[in-house]
């Protein structure tokens, strides 16, 4: 009951996103508020901003209700409500939960940046995994056993094949990040083994990158950017000198490392077509593959399962096409250096989407000129992200 | 500082217990006292008994203080203090660490149940990696970074090769229990990764049976056993009917499975040896090995680094093999039936354990027939464990 998602519409369905205020998670709002989904946002921002959630209103035209500064939205979608808050607060996840009759949960909230990870093991595993257990604990409490779970390729390790499949195994993560990655994901999968009311996505993705078209909402990284894409266009902007390339001797067409970016709204809008794949509204469940288990409707309907998909676009670039699709966006040269390899990095990665494709009904559809074209609208417009706005 | 093993001798070094009631933690505390260290139990007596503190100081001689019932011994050792907390009670570890100066924790609480994991994989993961987070994160305010963790050969799961070296790659487990072995194993030593004053030692457990020579303390599970030493012992005592024997078409000698039984003092030793190898009394620490890194003794003499070691006695028995060994030790017949194949159940699996013999200095003494006899002792001395004493 508690768990059907299918006889519901999407106006009728409510949706918690933990990290909704960040990069991944604002982009998705937007993409469920125009669906006619009501959204709950639960962000600690820790690593975010209220200024995007009242930015994903702008884009979209539904007003968000701020749960501390006003009263709470539960009305039929689209609505959007936020709650300032740790998923670690269990007392704060029951309001929410008592609040809102949460059908999903789609859950992004994490702390993210591979290096500061290595540094700091025990504040990641205690944030993403201790959080995600609270999480689950409290929304199994309420009779909400749908989630789907923000993991990454970075749970394949060294791939053992090129294009990733889901059936391509899982190795070692290389740092405590990732490792929270991989063991959430077998956490979940655990909890549908233990009780098959439990239906599980794990979104694999690979690297996200570009902003919504309006320019208006975008990544905001704190200090310098781990990531290739924040850092080329910080370059672009000025705020940094160049953009450090680390390695130049892969075996690759360039000899620089080859990765999947994806465009941060394709890769919201598969979290759409999860929900979708989850109420049955889509997909055989049957042909889920390799890597999921279960997948067909129970009696109401709505999957019970563990459905593991790529979001990618199957397509690899360079850093150096990286590089010069951004030139191309922005106008000017870009000027970088190369280093060394750097620890840990693989030549390439990339996916193979057919299994998303084929079974959420879903296809990356920008391509690298785009979105360096969004990316830097967003850097040009907001030079310093959402800035001191909170 | 803090860190300093090296500079103290067992009566001067604090012992934190974790779960230092239950099975192995008990027969743990009695070798430690042996020594002459100030031992602090902490256990939430889900699956452990006050009773079984009271016979450790009825065998050492050394009167328990139950903190919660008296003053709070913290004097020179050999000593020891209990208390009735769970490690996922922050306040209560704040309130350990503060009465006690705590050197070195021995970390053995955690649900082992691999059935009921199954069933429980959220109360699993919580209980034991919130747990073993909660416990390492106020150790480290306290400066206390030693911590020798109960793991298992579990984390080998499907092994490569046999007899397994530390050297075996980890695989899958099999079910969450195991999981939280592997994952913990990982994320402590992580914790030395990120910081260098840590110093982790693994030990991975065979299959721990037997019980003190005195027959007063012993394994004292719950309901109906998991594992084969206390049904067997539960089926000569009477109370149970006779032993399910899971696959007798095994590729090993009889057909049944083969494991490495080792005697609980003989384990409960090994973690007295790797006291000592932390503190750099026995071991060159470089010859660690395989899965250690570092190992070399900081300027203060005592290890850092994360230590890897097997404790099993080297020697495969099989299902049979451990019956015949029970029915010579209570003198009668035990009857048995043979099964199918449990699934997750592997062949043989036994340890090459020389790297514990070489570093540590430490060798299992007692055979199959001793572990029967003592095992046996304490079986039919306590035919209901502790029974309902509290």
């Amino acid at each position: 009951m508690a768990n059907a998602l299918l006889a519901k519409d999407a106006a009728d369905t409510c949706v918690l996103v933990t990290g909704g205020a960040g990069f991944i998670g604002s982009h998705t709002v937007v993409e469920l508020l125009e669906q006619g989904y009501q959204v709950v946002i639960v962000d600690d921002l820790s690593n975010s901003s209220r200024e995007a959630v009242r930015r994903v209103g702008e884009i979209t035209g539904i007003a968000p209700v701020f749960a501390d500064e006003g009263t709470v939205a539960n009305t039929a979608g689209p609505s959007l409500t936020f709650y300032e808050a740790s998923i670690l607060n269990r007392a704060a996840l029951e309001a929410i939960f008592a609040a809102h009759a949460v059908d999903v949960i789609i859950h992004f909230a994490g702390f993210k940046a591979v290096g500061e990870s290595v540094a700091k093991p025990l504040e990641y595993y205690w944030n993403n995994i201790t959080g995600t257990l609270v999480l689950a604990d409290v929304a199994r409490e309420h009779g909400c056993k749908n989630i789907v779970f923000s993991s990454s390729a970075t749970v394949y390790g060294e791939p053992e094949f090129i294009p990733i499949t889901e059936s391509c195994p899982k190795h070692d993560a290389t740092n405590p990040y990732g490792w929270t990655k991989s063991m959430l994901e077998q956490i979940l999968s655990d909890l549908y083994t233990g009780d098959n009311e439990w239906n599980i996505v794990l979104l694999r993705y690979f690297n996200p990158i570009g902003a919504h078209e309006s320019g208006r909402i975008g990544e905001d990284p704190k200090g310098i950017p781990n990531n290739l894409l924040p850092y080329v266009a910080q370059v672009a902007v000025g705020k940094l000198e160049s953009v450090g390339v680390f390695g130049d001797d892969y075996p690759t067409p360039d000899g620089t490392g080859v990765r999947d970016y994806i465009h941060v709204v394709d890769l919201a809008r598969g979290h759409v077509a999860a929900l979708d794949w989850m109420a049955g509204r889509v997909g055989t469940g049957e042909a889920a593959g390799v890597g999921s288990v279960a997948g067909k409707p129970a009696e109401d309907g709505s999957r019970r399962g563990v459905g593991i998909f790529n979001l990618g676009t199957g397509t690899g670039s360079s850093v150096l096409d990286v590089i010069r699709a951004f030139e191309k966006a922005c106008g000017h040269e870009i000027p970088y250096r190369i280093m060394a390899r750097r620890p840990g990095d693989i030549a390439a990665c990339y996916a193979d989407a057919s299994k998303a494709r084929d079974e959420l009904g879903w296809v990356a559809e920008y391509d690298m000129a785009r979105m360096c074209e969004d990316g830097w609208r967003w850097q040009s417009q907001n030079p310093d992200g959402y800035g001191d706005a909170s």
